[in-house]
């Protein structure tokens, strides 16, 4: 059953009699509650590059007892309440970037597919046709790492591809680790999911998968370098255009309230927390040294900011002020 | 002439012969660079009420000498690095909220009206239509006072009524101020201009126009409250429905880098520095206190924010994560 919340429909529902009893003499407004947030589509240039941040939505979930492995839920609690975050609920974005180089249309991750019931996430699509774009208009696909958040939106619900046109390139590192039958042999049970769901997406792509190695370009101007520790071949992106310059971090952090602000803690999903924590400071040491645009999958909305030290350790993230014009 | 910043652009004057030499076998995107920001709009539910923030956009200008009052402009630039905005060159957003009650369409503050030639403001309208809402749809508009960002929106540059259909709502203390010839005839001359615009703005619209008093509901839900100093009838609302509450607080600060950092600092906008600031500092304190989401007219898109305390007497905004769902 689709539950009519809008006054309107309420009031259909007790008749018109007591309607008019209850609310005359006002009126209805003539606009209908939207019901439902507005499109998410953000633009950012970069010299002559155009991005596109287009959200895929976000989840969001009551917090695992171990979303933290090395923290107390208690204190991880008492950080998301300190920016105004729930502590009981927690909420995870999710935020593909389109970048158009002038010659090419480079979708970065896809977010997470057509499966989720509840609507929450599976918006780059309505999005992308919110900001004026078609998938078959997309000419590269740049997976960062294979976690479902990133790769499920390769495919339709009915497993067709969902940007028929494109390219997908792939880090040859991370390629290798989940393709390979040792290690989804040795793997424990709770990741054998994530290695068959790697194959299924992946499968069948012939000629248009392509891996990609580390610092040569993936369209002009879009290098990859290596951040590993997350996945074992998670991978980031430096975009330049003329003296301009950004950085996809891909997941370096998950949500920056948590561990932008504590790199030191590691997040559930972090695959080598050790290694994944001495990425994230070599990474945020450089960005907020060379003072860098950062875009990060899992920032909020419009998902852009500066990375500042806070401390000797610890650093936050500036986001953007929002531009009404580019 | 307008200059073609895409590559494409570039190419077709450089002759199809020079573009394929540089680039094959490189294709062009399918996608056009789309060279403007997306729609500024956002939802967010209040109880019943649904609030939608339509920006009317920012204007990007060199600081002036004396933007903040009391404080050296090297001072001010350093609080805007510090929050990673220009010194040199600031930005001050300006965000319209509308409020649907459920019963009627409530516009708070109009924006700039359509007279900037760069096309950084004026864009409520074009922002409405992409929210889905016709002007026409608007049932009420409410203003918090009669500064020109706040009321130039009330009529297109024809001079009729931009919201044809609706009730015009302002405070009464604003009105008695701005209207009074003895006040116009008293103020400086650099002032003089601001009360011929009030008298254009307001004049001959009879019985849509009515005066406000304080603590009596101007529609179903939406309570105006004294906030006087910013201009002396300054007002601002208290959102209630169900066991939901916000605060749009007009310009009870304007950019909150600074003025929320800084609330003893008084920007040149300020008409009654001294009341402005005790205005502010009661307002954050209360709304700190509450934990009650507040909008702000200035506040960066989308406009919405915490207040925490930060320190014994400054204030720090929390912006909301950006809701994919309602």
């Amino acid at each position: 059953m689709t539950i009519d919340t809008t006054r309107r429909g309420a009031l259909a529902t007790l008749g018109a009699a007591a309607a008019t009893s209850i609310l005359a003499p006002a009126a209805f407004a003539a606009a209908p509650i939207a019901g439902k947030q507005a499109a998410g589509v953000y633009r950012n240039r970069i010299g002559d590059m155009e991005i596109t941040i287009v959200t895929d939505g976000a989840r969001t979930m009551a917090m695992p007892d171990t979303f933290v492995r090395n923290v107390a839920k208690e204190e991880v609690g008492k950080a998301l309440e300190a920016s105004a975050m729930s502590a009981a609920r927690m909420t995870v974005p999710y935020n593909p970037m389109l970048v158009n180089t002038g010659g090419k249309l480079v979708l970065v991750d896809t977010g997470n597919g057509q499966g989720d019931a509840k609507g929450e996430v599976g918006l780059l699509l309505p999005n992308m046709t919110a900001a004026g774009v078609d998938p078959k208009q997309v000419d590269i696909v740049v997976i960062t790492h294979f976690h479902g958040d990133h790769i499920l939106g390769l495919r339709m619900a009915d497993g067709s591809l969902a940007f028929p046109n494109a390219e997908v390139k792939v880090p040859a590192a991370e390629y290798a680790f989940w393709m390979s039958d040792d290690n989804m042999a040795k793997a424990p049970d709770a990741m054998k999911g994530a290695f068959a769901l790697v194959r299924r997406i992946f499968k069948d792509m012939g000629d248009r998968l392509t891996q990609y190695a580390m610092d040569k370009e993936v369209a002009p101007g879009m290098t990859p370098f290596a951040t590993p520790g997350h996945t074992p071949g998670h991978t980031s992106l430096a975009l330049q255009s003329g003296n301009s310059r950004m950085l996809l971090q891909g997941d370096v952090t998950n949500i920056p309230a948590l561990f932008l602000r504590n790199p030191g803690w590691h997040v559930m999903f972090d695959m080598d927390a050790a290694k994944a924590e001495e990425t994230r400071r070599r990474f945020y040491d450089r960005a907020s040294a060379d003072k860098v645009l950062v875009g990060g999958f899992h920032f909020p909305f419009p998902a852009l900011g500066y990375v500042e030290k806070d401390g000797a350790s610890n650093f936050r993230l500036v986001p953007v002020v929002w531009n009404t014009t580019l």
